[in-house]
């Protein structure tokens, strides 16, 4: 058990650097006050939103704990022993508390950071981009730490893989509905803002007149940071209950434990190390301490492998997932960096006008898809191959390895992706305060790179959601096994497995598209009220001091909205996964499961990368290439980053958790599958 | 062998009654000397495309018929019997010829069709009718006849399911081109048409003024007549060589003959009973053709299911197939029918901006994606089941036998999808020639109906190919047993079967992607072109008598452009295909044409519908909705529109094809696979 109480002493260290960071970032000289003001707004916007969310949450939460123990491990009027069934359902609370609490953690350092940062950037780029990094790095911390000590808690007090997978499963409901219930407040928000503020007004973003503004900067911290912090929360839980489940088998749990536990002490390291440097250049500075932790973690693991005598060839695998994920992560950066050939190619197609702006987006975005596909394929492959030779089971135990390689560095990912909606924010507060052009400078070139921070780290997410979904695969194909004895394949060819794979195609799209309506419904609203606004407030176009638009309406509009836009999205999801599991049997969920990742990976790719291809190109035009701001090619730019918007922070980063939260469904509910399906 | 004889005499039957229909519309009453003048034009540009493409292909042709020479069915300086691989070569080269000759059959009369359907226009509803449904029903026969006969030839000469493949991978290559270069020709010449002469001059389609006209009246033609045709004509002979590869083993494969010589007499009897009725409305009759040949097919199977004893599980399992088609063509109807919600609800977002028309449409394409695939799933389910019990062998080829039922009435469905050109191009000369309002006001009746049978015939012929390649797959794996003895599975945890999902998954992303750029390059010559001619040749732009454009420059640049796009894309799929066949083995083919049938059938589905949608909303803003013609939701729609126009017309349709010819490579070349892979 050793590495079970380390991993708990190191995740409890995380926690205590994250407090550390939070309190630094907290001491940081104050701004003006009506910078202080707005902070305020936002910071109570977010908070609302969240405590709303939270509140319908948990009652959701509480019904799926009751259908847990009712069901779980075994229907509790059958059961030997209730307090199985109790655990399960804790676990699944546990796992929920626990991703709900890493997001208010990273909500709350967020809206403290974004002023700090703002305030800095008056005096220079160097304590702006210290500030805005170490508060998502407080995210970052919290989120890995919070995982790793919840699954070591649990396995030590039960030993028993199964309530690890509800805790992920608690964790995953969290991250599905966090992310889809902020996708659509963030995108909703961010809409309605540009169109009546941009397009039909002509006032500069963030204007501190449009009553959308708030809440359009409330959004980029529940859409950025609770909800991707609670969808890597998921995938990492998911990767270490995965390769739990399957490593068990073959003796190997502690393995898991060990080098979950020293990437949650390289990204301690390279968090603690990362700095803006001589070139001052953010961009880098966030990729550089990606490749330090990368490198930290890969030393760390040879040498725990020389040490306890793991075999190298898992290390191998797990250092196939780990660079591929990194490979992932630049493919993303190829098709939406505005210094490389798509991003200007777009810009260049939207000269001829908008149909061509969409074209072209659409076709480098199913484009991107091959180089990401290809790398998960080939890094399955190879860690399978790999690990063969070690003895039966240990094929598909390299391949959770890889997943869990490709995990290992999340701390340090999340920690960047939080740095974007925190810059964001303050380049907001810059403008709003009028804290002058320098500033501005200062924040615009760090919200740029927190632009390709965000698309490179949801590139990587995808990454990691497929390669622990295939684990989640073989974890189910494991506790089939363990209740019937039998190893169950899913041979495309089984008319049930095929006719599995149909529906599960399908599902990812489906969902896809209810998020997206849901955002444009939920805009109509929210643009009706900003129109209204305008016309009934008095001087508030023109701009006349002391005439305040009404942010909070707005913020409730989003809210309201997004929480009743979610909740339908989530539940087909849930529920066709069981009606193909009570009609198609153990077979047709394989099949589905299948299905379901292969498109909802596809989707999930093509759509952030469109999305952020079409975002920076119309950023690229802005910077002054074909005619720049109000050309007609700025014009059809724009209408390509409002399609992406949706797709790219709304429907395509939900998929990753909408396919582990059905994956996760599939393992727990396996056994009442084979128990009660039609065929 | 009594059916295959059956089977030549009716398909010999069918080419009378297409001679028959041919010489009655050519009777038909001729043109005003300026509508036979502009009707040559679109002929010849036809013929210049056709013939183009023709002698390219010719050359490719030939040069894969040497390489079959070479290696199959085995390397020919290691085979005892060179003929074989004569055989297999000419086998291939006649499957091409054949449809290739169906392609010139069906533009043949389609460009002697419209003319004389504009003529009668003038006159009545009635006689145009008639006169553009004959049309079709020329290219219908000769698609069914040629293909049912060239196989039972070969069949009764070689006895040989091996050499059907080939002859059916002749038919699949010159169909990918046909596709595919037809629909970079269609959409070329419709975007730079629109683009210059409705967005920048304002000036009505197909405006005589417009050099991009007669282009995109020719288009209409190679990408709807010779491309559709050459598609199902393809999907029809994989359907029945699949059929066969799996019913021989079990001795089942008179039944195959026997079923789609059934389905060729339905098709004869439907096209023969048609006509407009008291009603008069074209798309009612369109639609009860269909439905009357499928009654018909299903009591001709079932009587001769009584006399020859043949079991009606086998019966049932066709009925299931041929119900899932038209279930399928409902679907794509309520998608993209401009008196259902989805049309109204894009028209609707259309006001509010082309960002939301394009969002809107992407979510409905997106949902329009579940009905098409459950059914596919569900279908071969049930055949599957059904057949079962039969014994060894028989549930796989109780799907192909769905495959053969849904296609059973592809007679019927090419008649009706090739009267949608025809009426188009009856509508660009009424206008052009200036024949009337009345003629125009026909004409635009039959045009609506043509679009709805093409978008049901898409969905349709999206369906077939899906049945069809999980037919193949069952082929393939047949193939492998033969050779080798061993029943293989492609069991999705295989990670070589994984690696093959996740290729083929990307395949038909990035086909897609280079013909839609194909598209892009391609009307960017063009509207260069128009534009060089608008400015050089006085009086055009005017409209001043006697200033006559170049039509036939247009005509070349689409031309050219077309055949050059479409080299790259096909030559990516089938070297792809090669190379995971030669690196991963039959295992990672099963996965790669298991992936590539998911996403590009996922794929094709979408296009199809968001296409047909955007094309409907603008014709239903258009019809007088959100202000009409001109109006700013008019405009957006537009942009909905030619993002569409790629999806719907080139990448999507030639989806198909790409399954079937990756399908089709995989199941010839198995043997080398089994003998030279690395893996």
């Amino acid at each position: 058990m050793f590495w079970v109480y380390t991993a708990i002493v190191v995740s409890i260290a995380a926690f205590g650097i994250a407090a550390y960071l939070y309190r630094w970032v907290k001491n940081q000289p104050k701004g003006s006050e009506t910078a202080e003001e707005i902070a305020m707004l936002i910071r109570r916007g977010a908070n609302t939103f969240l405590s709303r969310e939270y509140r319908i949450l948990a009652v959701f939460a509480s019904i799926i704990a009751v259908i847990i123990f009712i069901f779980l491990p075994e229907l509790v009027w059958k059961s030997s022993n209730v307090l199985l069934n109790l655990r399960m359902a804790f676990a699944f609370l546990f796992g929920a508390f626990l991703s709900a609490l890493a997001g208010k953690i990273g909500i709350d350092i967020a809206t403290i950071a974004n002023v700090k940062s703002a305030v800095a950037a008056k005096k220079s780029i160097v304590p702006s981009f210290a500030i805005a990094f170490k508060g998502g790095a407080v995210m970052g911390m919290a989120v890995v730490g919070a995982s790793l000590f919840g699954a070591g808690i649990l396995y030590i007090t039960t030993r028993d893989p199964n309530t690890v997978l509800s805790f992920s499963f608690g964790a995953s409901t969290l991250a599905l509905f966090a992310k889809a219930g902020g996708g659509i407040y963030t995108k909703t928000a961010d809409i309605s803002a540009d169109l009546v503020g941009k397009v039909e007004l002509g006032i500069p973003e963030d204007d501190p007149r449009n009553p959308a503004v708030i809440a359009d900067n409330v959004g980029d911290n529940v859409g950025d940071v609770a909800g991707m912090g609670a969808d890597l929360f998921d995938s990492n839980i998911a990767s270490i209950a995965a390769a739990m489940v399957i490593g068990l088998v073959i003796g190997e749990q502690n393995l898991v434990f060990s080098y979950a536990t020293l990437g949650l002490l390289a990204s301690i390291l390279g968090v603690l190390f990362i700095s803006l440097g001589k070139h001052k250049n953010p961009g880098k500075a966030l990729n550089t301490g990606t490749y330090i932790t990368t490198g930290i973690f890969a030393v760390l693991t040879a040498v725990a492998s020389i040490i306890f005598n793991y075999s190298f060839r898992i290390w191998g695998a797990t250092m196939v997932g780990l660079v591929v994920g990194v490979i992932i992560g630049i493919t993303s950066d190829y098709f939406t960096a505005d210094n490389k050939k798509p991003v200007a190619e777009v810009a260049r197609a939207s000269h001829t006008g908008p149909a061509f702006t969409i074209i072209s987006g659409l076709c480098y975005g199913l484009l991107s898809c091959f180089p990401a596909l290809l790398g998960i394929g080939v890094s399955a492959l190879t860690a399978y191959k790999l690990c063969e030779p070690l003895g039966d089971g240990y094929a598909m135990f390299g391949i959770s390895m890889a997943a869990i390689g490709m995990l290992s560095v999340v701390g340090m990912i999340i920690s960047n992706d939080a740095f974007g909606p925190i810059v964001d924010n303050a380049r907001g507060l810059v403008e709003m305060a009028g804290m002058g052009d320098d500033a501005l400078t200062v924040t615009d070139e760090l919200d740029a790179a927190g632009n390709t921070a965000k698309a490179i780290t949801k590139g990587f997410a995808i990454g990691a959601a497929g390669l622990t979904v295939i684990a989640l695969l073989g974890a189910y194909q494991e506790i089939v096994r363990e209740a019937t004895d039998m190893v169950i394949g899913f041979d495309i060819m089984n008319p049930l497995v095929f006719f599995g794979i149909m529906v599960g195609l399908a599902v990812p799209a489906v969902f896809a598209a209810m998020l997206m309506m849901g955002v444009d419904r939920n805009a109509q609203r929210m643009v009706e009220e900003i129109h209204r606004q305008f016309e009934s407030i008095p001087g508030l176009k023109e701009g006349r001091p002391g005439a305040r638009p009404e942010y909070e309406k707005c913020i409730d509009i989003a809210t309201v909205g997004a929480l009743k836009e979610l909740i339908p999205a989530g539940l087909m999801a849930i529920l066709v996964t069981l009606a193909v599991g009570f009609i198609g049997g153990i077979h047709a969920v394989g099949g589905f499961l299948a299905g379901n990742i292969m498109s909802g990976l596809f989707l999930a790719l093509f759509m952030a990368n469109a999305g952020g291809l079409w975002d920076n190109s119309k950023k690229y035009i802005e910077s002054g290439a074909y005619g720049g701001k109000g050309s007609d090619a700025h014009k059809a730019a724009v209408i390509g980053d409002t399609v992406g918007d949706p797709c790219k922070d709304t429907a395509g980063p939900s998929l990753n958790t909408q396919i582990t939260v059905v994956s996760l469904i599939c393992s727990l509910a396996a056994v009442l599958f084979i128990n009660y399906s039609l065929f």
